[in-house]
């Protein structure tokens, strides 16, 4: 079964190259971006500025093929591909819930961003504390590191 | 461009029609499923059931075609799509937080699931506080409906 996809918008970033970016949103508190929604999609965007907060889905398109173990940024030792957020999986489909400033015609102001340069965006969600959110998750092998994932940045491991 | 994905396994729950479902896993406390990982991606699951919360994400296989405005399960009035969580989107693309029981080889047991039976799934993160909480959202239209999202069921409207 094959599931086809296509882009409904490009995300602009400062991020061009693979290395030296923040791993997460925590770690990129106040970098800025656009996301330009194709205008066919610009009525979609209607009543979407009330949020603070927006879940974008994206295609990771730098990542070619994809392997069941990786060794994430956090950490020193090979994990399972579905317990990190490594962009060489399966479905290359990265998730970050980022800050949303304000929107003008198609193009939306966003914060804390972690997403490279040029990315085909798939989807934008509200972000729902009621829906989202978990607050007393345990987080198995992040544990000792979740304190640290503000002041990590990528390298070249997933070119 | 066409971005094309696959399945990597099947959701299991006990959900056979598109209403009556909880709207959200918040309100499908309590409801169990399974979740198939097919075999090939096996490997792929070390070290995920240290994570008490799994981000799922999965095709809404029932939904045909897409309008860029709902009325979302929560109100009544017509929402730009991409301001709710509503099935029929441009990329049919499904996103619920989810309770992780255990794991025994390529079978997830989780909990509060709010998917229909028999859902393609797409891909598994992990579930991390520290990447994708935002206790202080702003929510836009679901402002006054929020607290009311695990009482609320599905109905017809996105058949």
């Amino acid at each position: 079964m094959k599931i086809e996809y296509h882009p409904i918008g490009i995300i602009h970033s400062p991020f061009t190259k693979l290395s030296g970016m923040p791993i997460q949103p925590a770690g990129a508190a106040g970098v800025e971006g656009t996301v330009e929604v194709f205008p066919k999609y610009n009525d979609g965007l209607k009543d979407l500025e009330g949020f603070s907060h927006i879940i974008m889905l994206y295609h990771f398109h730098r990542s070619k093929g994809f392997k069941l173990h990786a060794v994430p940024f956090m950490d020193s030792t090979p994990r399972g591909i579905f317990a990190t957020r490594a962009p060489k999986r399966p479905n290359p489909i990265g998730l970050s819930v980022i800050k949303l400033q304000k929107i003008q015609d198609n193009i939306l102001y966003v914060e804390n961003v972690d997403i490279l340069d040029g990315t085909p965006l798939l989807d934008i969600k509200p972000y729902v504390p009621e829906f989202d959110e978990q607050t007393e998750a345990r987080v198995g092998w992040l544990e000792e590191a979740r304190k640290e994932v503000s002041k990590r940045k990528s390298d070249q491991r997933f070119k």
